[in-house]
């Protein structure tokens, strides 16, 4: 059973793409009221689901949990695959510190499952509304899961499944909010980034230092670098005397160039030539009173294309034509929260303070207190985010607009950016996507995006943001994968290696023992961390061999993808959604199911020789050493019988499982997935 | 064969008790060269150690490593068991956000022991230096231990063992240092403490809330909220009408109040007695031009006490008396690394970046960087920690004087701070414990610190600062407990709960379980966060049974400490002390034994319903629930052959392990630790 509710009048994310019949629009307290009252359509579904708080700015849900109640979902947050205990928040956020008690990071996803084993029944939610909601989801009172809604004006889709299997619940949503992105094949291969690639040197470089190593690689990124002063559109060319022929030189040797697109463009109203178009066509953000809403990122001084007008969707969608026309074929799409360095505004605020703090006599604990709080909120705060709007068609605003002006004959509605933030980055992907999808028929491109909302999953895929040099961080991917499949990010996966911080050898090899089964593998790293692709390392042959793994079970990996993004299945699953009867498997965190027929445990924690892992059902471990399997011939295996195992694992072998009579079709290793043999497969 | 190894003319840390008749002082760098070449003191023993530099500033060892070698040690580190992997930084540092990218924390611990299973060989090091040292131990590069000294005068303890056991290279070290502090009886029962708790009335109704429930409970803390301004050694008249009538009150019912006592002095050199005797007295730090240093933290500008001066710290031991003639017996030394929130000098730093930075047009991207650094970096600077003094007899200074003075017909040195930074908590401990020693006669004083230094285990213990209810922290703790406990450290915990950050109930109960077998044994928090006493959450009975636990357990874990105290054994052992041959157990980093006869192996991820545990030989579990064994009763017995097992563990479960045939000893639970019942115990 799969409802629309619809409370008051939403504004219209273009989330869902299934129409719902079956739909209920509660325009009053009472109506809402009854809804959740004995014999409502929620109420019967989920008995105890209540409505405590109905005021202009919040709705608050209640959901009682009973004890043994599990949370699946929530896409990109922190936290466990069982998402109870937390409190999240669904709100776009650039904070690259992500540490265990963060409530939100760059992806708002606010779809979750509640199953309750007690009682056998599960409802999934998924609460379309595009500003912040907030989830405590059984963090303050551990018996009940907290919706707050900053609004009254939204769409909940909910889905009563008691004779569904968890998988088949992610399904129903999945088929409501559409097919997955799928990339180009080579999107498939290994990738190497860095925030300070940015000439052409660089780029010959790492081809180079891969390829006499005999390491795999499909593209090399470019980080902010290779712009003209980081301005969106252009490439220095001092850094690049021809760069559509550096690029197409390298396009021979089957590697792909994958330029950086940040949201904001220079506030540059003389000479950037994008800007003043911009300006011209009214392609901006505004504040209240008509100004351009201007924020310090990258370039300096920034405006912020309208994502959410569709006409500055089309208008921005055409520039990334500058990149194709040089034979680009591959994007990511960055700082589209948006991350916001500082306002004009912003500086304000902090000078108050300093002068305030100044003038008195700093003799207190508290002297520097204010300074400090002042210049560490500058950067996306949220009374910037409140201050500038968005011109959206007005039958798409609902009630979120604060008014509707009339231009060329068409009515457009202004909404404050904060009641519709988790729509930015996802529309600066949609804009990119329409346009390949409408102007590039030679080749598919390779888009991702750090920002994005429930829906964006059509457009392109996600990478999961600044992470870092963090053996946790390994554990926290891992964890995140299945949520994000639930959402339909496919495309997804971690820098591999960490982006903040510094690797050493073991973690960069550990990282990558789990990135080989991610579909986005890509190393990457901040500038002033340590130089983090492979070759910088001792002995670059235990590297060449993990990542030729990779190569191998490429045919596994996209066979298994592209039937996932088709059917609205996950890729990365729960042990709890394969064996949910299994009392152990459905509290298993470090394991996950890897398409149809494997099981992954990567190793996580340092100087480790291996770990525990809980097999399901008998199952097959197969273990790749440089000898066997990992660059050719075929893998150690053996049988393993249900149970808790210790499974030793160097940092140069890949150990996975398999289910048993399953078949699992590899191929040889290639240097380039231009190179793979997917004709004559390898049975293991 | 332990040696002392004395690089040119070192500070006389009083880190070590023994004599060492066979030590060998290398004067000049010939000699140093030496003893590192063939034939050397130290090449002889452990072939490749080197010197690779040797500058004023800078002293670096050179220690190959084989694939497999293990390194133990470090104290009070961040990191795993196995130290190998990662930068440590050996210097005091008050930072409260303990990210597994950490280099420092509270306390300065440069011991370890390099371990090498395939030459089945170990050495030992102490390097008693008290400035900063950089232990880079095998990170830049996988196959180095590198050992960078900052300065050329120090001493290098050397243990090098073939035949040894580790945990007999540690008896060896501990030998050298001494006894470890044993705690009053009461210490062991559980404690709760709150940074807010100020007033009389806070006290009652901590004790009514534990006791109506029947929780036990043995003392409560006062954070600094119960002094007057947060001045040391007063208390608040206001908070406080009757104090030492208020402590006796609650001492007739066996709770014991254990007050903060921070490391800085009020500035007040017109109305606070403290600072006026101390100025007249000359017992605080200057700067080079003479004039007192001063910094803000709690009380607002402080003078901070020269602890390394042995007149400063008996005069400041004295005032410990204020509290003792009111009935207390018990303190925790805070604030000793010294934490600096900022100095004049700091600000002005602040005020010239402020005036440069918004002098400028504020429009890259870079803008407020400066800002931000500059107020990121007023809190415990460097610049501040080189700009004062200690004045110390002349004879401990060598070559760490900047200059020498005489006053009174003795010879004083003059020793910048950083250079001897890591001593100042342990020197403020000192400080208290003489006084207690030479001047409390009637009780024992529960005493225990932030900061501290090799050697200052025989002081008091340590609590491990300032953590966060993260999940990660437990196991941190866990990690933490081996490490501290070799460094002599046995009195020790770490703020169960965590300190920052909001914790659930699921998370206090997980942190309990673990900290029921730690002997310092304190529920903290900080103010703002969300309030943490057990019976603030659902059930208090759960809570209730896992703190009686504590109580039954307490003959066994009073009595192995006591003997680990005298004999220097530690108290906490990682699995690889004790099956070093075992391949599995010398790696695992989640688990402890814990005394002569039991293994721990809390659960430490949300929502488990149980965890993978490792036996490496036949032992019982036991396993305590409400029924059985927490409150009363015996526990459920069973018996695990050697391997790797699932263990279900619910919140409100304790399941621990003890070797076959060893008996253990434990009590009916109590309310109170005077009311434990030790002649009639229980075996189980």
């Amino acid at each position: 059973m799969l409802k629309k509710i619809i409370f008051g009048n939403p504004f219209e994310t273009e989330a869902v793409v299934q129409k719902i019949p079956d739909s209920q629009t509660l325009k009053d307290l009472s109506e809402i009221k009854n809804a959740f009252s004995k014999g409502g359509i929620l109420a019967s579904a989920f008995p105890g689901i209540d409505i405590t708080k109905l005021e202009p700015e919040e709705t608050v849900l209640s959901i009682p949990l009973s004890k043994e109640d599990m949370i699946f979902g929530l896409g990109e947050a922190m936290g466990s695959i069982n998402k109870r205990g937390r409190v999240y928040e669904m709100w776009c956020s650039d904070d690259p510190n992500h540490t265990e008690d963060k409530k939100a990071l760059y992806g708002a996803h606010p779809f979750f499952i509640v199953y309750s084993p007690e009682r056998r029944v599960q409802a999934a939610f998924f609460i379309d509304f595009p500003g912040k909601i907030i989830i405590d989801a059984g963090f303050t009172s551990r018996d009940v899961l907290e919706i707050k809604v900053q609004n009254n004006n939204f769409n909940l889709y909910y889905i009563n499944t008691e004779n569904l299997e968890i998988k088949e619940t992610v399904q129903t949503f999945r088929k409501l909010i559409g097919e997955s992105y799928v990339p180009p094949f080579w999107a498939y291969g290994y990738m190497q980034s860095r925030w300070g690639y940015g000439t052409q040197k660089d780029l010959e470089t790492v081809y180079e230092e891969h390829t006499k190593r005999g390491i795999p690689l499909d593209a090399i990124f470019l980080d902010i670098d290779y712009m003209k002063n980081f301005r969106d559109f252009t490439v220095d060319p001092e850094k690049f005397s021809d760069f559509s022929g550096c690029v197409s030189a390298l396009k021979k040797k089957n590697i792909h160039i994958v330029p950086i697109i940040d949201a904001g463009i220079k506030a540059d109203e003389e000479k950037d030539d994008v800007c003043v178009d911009g300006v011209k066509k009214d392609m901006f953000c505004k504040k209240a009173d008509g100004s351009l809403f201007k924020a310090g990122v990258w370039p300096g001084l920034s405006v912020f294309t309208d994502y959410l007008n569709p006409d500055a969707r089309k208008w921005f969608g055409n520039y990334y034509s500058r990149l194709t026309d040089a034979g680009i074929d591959g994007f990511w799409n960055d700082m589209n929260e948006p991350a916001l360095f500082f306002t004009p505004e912003g500086i304000n605020r902090v000078k108050a303070e300093v002068e305030k703090t100044f003038s008195g006599d700093l003799k207190e604990f508290t002297s520097m207190w204010g300074v400090k709080e002042a210049v560490l909120h500058v950067q996306n705060s949220m009374d910037d985010y409140k201050s500038f709007y968005h011109k959206v068609p007005a039958e798409l605003a609902g009630d979120l607009k604060e008014k509707t002006i009339e231009e060329n004959g068409k009515e457009y509605a202004l909404v404050r950016h904060d009641k519709v933030h988790n729509l930015y980055g996802a529309s600066m992907t949609r804009a990119a996507s329409d346009f390949f999808k409408n102007n590039v028929k030679d080749r598919k491109i390779l888009l991702f995006s750090r920002a994005s909302f429930i829906g964006s999953h059509r457009y392109g895929g996600i990478w999961t943001g600044d992470n870092a040099s963090w053996w946790s961080h390994i554990l926290l991917c891992l964890k995140q994968l299945p949520s994000l499949n639930m959402c339909g990010y496919l495309y997804t996966g971690c820098d591999t290696g960490g982006f903040g911080g510094n690797v050493n050898r073991e973690l960069l090899m550990r990282f990558i023992s789990l990135s080989v089964f991610t579909p986005l593998f890509r190393n990457h790293s901040a500038a002033g961390t340590r130089e983090q692709e492979v070759y910088r390392f001792e002995d670059a042959d235990d590297f060449k061999a993990l990542i030729s793994f990779r190569y191998r079970i490429i045919p596994y990996l996209s066979k298994e993808f592209e039937k996932c993004a088709v059917d609205g299945t996950m890729l990365f699953r729960p042990l709890a959604f394969d064996y949910l009867e299994d009392e152990i498997a459905s509290g298993i965190e470090d394991q996950l199911m890897f398409g149809s027929s494997l099981m992954i445990a990567p190793v996580y924690t340092e100087n480790a020789r291996g770990r525990a892992v809980y097999i399901p059902e008998t199952m097959e471990e197969i273990r790749c050493t440089k000898e066997n399997g990992l660059i050719s011939g075929s893998p150690l295996k053996r049988t393993l019988e249900k149970g808790m195992h210790y499974i030793s694992c160097a940092p140069d072998e890949i150990v996975f499982f398999k289910k048993a009579g399953e078949k699992l079709m590899v191929s040889k290793s290639a240097l380039n997935t231009s190179e793979l043999d997917l004709e004559h497969l390898e049975q293991w």
